[in-house]
């Protein structure tokens, strides 16, 4: 910006590709001035290359820019981090000697964390209070660019801001500061231009946070909020949240006694007690009869290796820092983080012809990586998890049907469980391996399977691995949220790493190709997505408990034990506590079993039942063997969920 | 031996539990020549309270002596140990400067280590020669108590024998020498009186090993040899051998591709091949009904936790040095030796009633445990094992009816694989937790389950775990051999280190008792020896490759592939390859497939098939259904050899 360059030009790309001449100081707002008036006086922020950037910012040559409005996307973001510092403000004029630390926005809305501070959740509605009047204030939100100097001394007491002062203050001269009112913070924007636009704010909870997330930090206290332009869109989310809180599979999970975390076990490490296990068992059969009948064969890998294989297929170049690596005398070990090397390994044991190939390996294999403890949550975020994996070896010429054969496997699976999907095929790196050719005939292959596949799917160029192009799928659950799905990888690495040949029909040796394939892709995220999604209300062929006696009194408990061997090949208990039927019932419920079977004197007498499903109805006077083979169709089919008395 | 105690008195107690009053200065000889002059004459070595010696030792007052002839069975051992000192001797003269390590007896015969020792398998012939020339010439065999001094003086040059002595020279003023001819060895002995006596000696093979087993030390020649008083003896024993070589899992594994253990993937970590897998899946499930026939719950827990769970559980303190143990950050985490300690904490997390008891939980969980690398082989002794694995939390007055049942299922287990085995109950040991009480109420209840299985059983006294009485079973395998099998363990001290807890009726806390129990033991154990005990040929129920079917042309290979659409549901293969059908016959017959179905132009005139089974039996025109009729009965009732020709 010195005024030797003041009358030279630089050139920007807008959205639609055209090119914007402004002079070489100009600012992302001057830009927009520059595009009309209008988009000029409505912009709040720029994008510069992807990056949010505020609107006082200079653009460079060749830089991308768009430009940020209330209409956009980001806008929401903007005036979230805006509503992060009213918290912070708010919380100073509340509580004395609390120190700042970082205030972002979130995909949710955003937080602020904070040290020294002493504060419980019913202190939040007077925070609450507080912003909404620093909001009525509408105070101009005014940046200012400040040299390290004059920042430092106006940071003086805040140890954080300090801290992140010294780390800016290594590559840049000076650093920018936004003020409301009275209060003010070191913060690099963008921002709203006054508290009054930001619309309704929500404080949400207090949690403990790790200074910058390292456990070796103090711990600070973090406030959550969230912020949306209007009451009817704060609304929204609040019932959505409280939809996804009610189906929090932790929550769930303990109330079903499906599976545990404890602190004397370790952190991101599920033991599952035998309700979730046998949902579990269900979940590997089910996989286990697509995979015979696709003629996978299934293998058995250890948990542990010897470095050598990791430093073969490459996992310790590239995946160490994730992996649990250990010491035993002089050699190095570690737990697998994939099972693909293994069955690699397996692979090259043996000699093969092209008549050989496809060959098709299946392992629900328990995989260890090391994520951030921070970070771990239920089964969504762990340590261990189990894949349902599958490693093939195809001729190139194969990929086509075997890639079928997959995608069939896949679509079964997420017909089974009712699942919306969305697809996308991921293409060709610019960083990357193997030869033109075997991408291109690898992407077309692909391609013509997505095509004939039907579903629609998204192109996302240059978003594949290094070692191949790939096919991923996202799961969409009952309350629209995404989640990752199965995915389908071809790679053309790994054979190299290994040296895995076979003998073709010209007697040469030639290089397979690998396809990697999940169907639920992690067992613990697809056990977790089904609980949020079924809201622990299982299908009946998933359900721990299918079936449960209740016997009206003390006097019927005898029959119920007789009728629950007549079902002795489902999952049935017999409620035989001294209780009345109407606490059974709300047990049974509570406890989420589909099919409740109340018997009392009449039953009795008749040598029949009464049938209750988990939506209260109810039929009286049922024969065992009607609702026997009613339970073997629905369990068969895989209904998802109870329709016995619905069939009448 | 000093002459002031020359005439007093010491009493040594003799094998039919009397005593025997000889001089203080009485050997073990002098000792058998005052029981009588023949057993004086025919006196080779002694056992003072258990520990061989040689017959010039001298007693001492309280030991309890037993005296060895010609006619005892530690005999073999004096004559293997003499045998080995003449291999050294032979050794000796046919290659110089090579250093001498030890050379002991063993089970099966001896060896002697060497360093610096050049020698091929070739080469043993003309060493057999020297060692028959040696016992031809009948050298005496003389001992001699040597002063240390005296002793670093003779064994200059040997480092190895000084390594040795200067560790005996910390306990002992003097040490013993063995001479035969020109040669001598410091050897605690005993031996025979010459050379003569030694029978017929055969050399075995040649292997490394590591001086004093370590790793970190030289790798020595060992030469393993055996030795027999006769001929006969010898034959018998290079027959067993042979037969357990024709039977080693590790080269049948290899052959049917069940296994392998790579240098790349790490020692004792075995990977299971789609073969091997088929078999160990099989075995899962059978256990699996069995467990899920008991009231067995399947859990699943991780491989590692953290160590709070190994200190709380015990296995810290007692078996750190087995166990893989890593830091992540600040905390230590440790690969589970054991499952136990993982079902106790699921156990824990729930509180129960005593209605909810017995629990039992069943896990095929692999556990990881530090053996000596150099003792690790194949799948005997592994550092990767699954242990099909229960534990119950039981009332103590359900011990019997649960040991019951549990007897039953391994009852189940033997019968199924038609296993010869032996049983032994091991009581309460000197140092152990538990009152009296539950220790005596257990025994009893452990003990009326054994006489009423009705099977013999030997008591071995105090030789229970510190924490508990059990039960173990040893299989004999198809040659003899005896194999670690089932166990039941019950446990007083988990629960009191889990704190585990029950309400009784009387509404008060009480602690369950723990039974550890396995079925099988280990998987990788059990293959192992179901692969050695039927050489490979598996029960068909456990067979990788059930059937293959094999035309007797090119033109009949549609049909084969038809028949073999007809017997899907097997694990069917069809043999393709353009080969002869007697080339066919032959693989099919190396690769131990229990039947082959042989398809020619008569058959698919006929629609028939031929049935040939791997005793070389064939039956031509068969129906396809009645040999699927037969499958079906053969497996289901998992009988252990093929039966369909047989039957007719």
């Amino acid at each position: 910006m010195s005024e030797s360059n003041s009358q030279e030009q630089v050139a920007v790309v807008l959205p639609d590709g055209s090119e914007l001449e402004v002079d070489a100081d100009a600012t992302v707002e001057d830009c927009a001035y520059e595009i009309g008036p209008g988009l000029g006086s409505d912009t709040v922020a720029g994008k510069l290359d992807g990056d949010l950037v505020a609107k006082e910012q200079s653009v460079y040559d060749g830089a991308e820019l768009e430009i940020i409005t209330d209409q956009s996307e980001e806008y929401l973001d903007v005036m979230r981090h805006s509503a992060a510092h009213c918290l912070a403000q708010a919380v100073e004029r509340h509580y004395d000697d609390i120190d700042l630390a970082i205030g972002p926005p979130t995909d949710e809305g955003f937080y602020y964390d904070f040290d020294n501070l002493d504060i419980d959740e019913e202190d939040l509605a007077a925070l609450e209070d507080e912003i909404a009047a620093i909001i009525e204030a509408d105070y101009a939100i005014e940046r200012e660019v400040v040299s390290i100097d004059d920042a430092e001394d106006r940071l003086a007491g805040e140890p954080y801001k300090l801290e992140l002062l010294s780390e800016f203050a290594d590559e840049n001269d000076t650093v920018t500061f936004y003020r409301q009112g009275d209060w003010e913070d070191l913060c690099a924007g963008p921002h709203v231009d006054s508290t009054g636009e930001i619309g309704v704010v929500e404080l949400l909870e207090i949690a403990g946070a790790y200074w910058r997330g390292d456990e070796d930090n103090t711990m600070q206290t973090r406030i959550y909020g969230t912020a949306f332009e209007d009451e009817g869109d704060l609304e929204d989310f609040l019932e959505r949240k409280q939809e996804a809180e009610k189906r929090d599979h932790r929550r769930i999970g303990n109330e079903m006694d499906l599976f545990s975390i404890q602190d004397v076990t370790g952190p991101g490490l599920p033991l599952y007690h035998p309700a979730g296990k046998t949902v579990l068992k269900e979940l590997e059969d089910f996989v286990e009869d697509l995979n015979k009948d696709a003629g996978y064969d299934y293998v058995e890998t250890p948990h542990v290796f010897k470095t050598d294989l990791w430093h073969r297929s490459g996992h310790y170049e590239n995946y160490q820092d994730d992996m649990f690596i250990f010491d035993v005398g002089d050699d190095e070990f570690g737990l697998k983080p994939m099972n693909c090397p293994g069955h690699a390994a397996i692979f090259q044991d043996h000699s093969w012809s092209y008549r050989d190939l496809p060959i098709r390996y299946a392992e629900n294999g328990k995989v260890y990586r090391k994520e951030q403890r921070g970070e771990l949550s239920g089964l969504s975020r762990v340590w261990a998890f189990t894949i349902d994996d599958g490693h093939l070896f195809v001729r190139p010429e194969q990929i086509k049907s075997e890639v079928e054969a997959i995608m069939d496997m896949i679509t079964d699976v997420l017909e089974t469980f009712d699942l919306e999907y969305e697809m996308a095929l991921a293409t060709r790196p610019e960083k990357s391996v193997g030869s033109d050719e075997i991408w291109e005939k690898a992407e077309k292959q692909l391609e013509s399977v997505l095509d004939s596949h039907g579903h629609e799917y998204d192109i996302e160029e240059g978003d594949g691995a290094f070692y191949g192009p790939k096919i991923d799928f996202a799961f969409e659950d009952a309350i629209g949220r995404s989640w990752d799905g199965p995915t389908v990888q071809l790679d053309f690495n790994m054979p190299e790493r290994f040296d895995l040949n076979y003998v073709g029909e010209d007697n040469e040796e030639h290089r397979p190709v690998m396809i990697h394939r999940a169907l639920y892709g992690s067992y613990e995220r697809f056990f977790m997505m089904l609980i949020e999604h079924y809201e622990g209300r299982f299908p009946l062929w998933l359900a721990p408990e299918q079936v449960r006696v209740l016997p009206i009194s003390d006097d019927n408990l005898g029959y119920a034990h007789r009728v629950a061997n007549e079902f002795d090949d489902f999952r049935v208990e017999v409620d035989g506590r001294d209780s009345t039927l109407e606490r059974k019932i709300r047990a049974a419920h509570d406890d989420r079993v589909p099919y409740q079977i109340i018997v009392g004197d009449n039953e009795e007498a008749d040598g029949n039942i009464s049938v209750r499903d988990r939506f209260e109805d109810q039929e009286y006077d049922v024969e065992i063997d009607e609702f026997r083979a009613h339970l073997e169709a629905e369990i068969e089919e895989q209904r998802t969920e109870p329709d016995f008395l619905q069939d009448e």
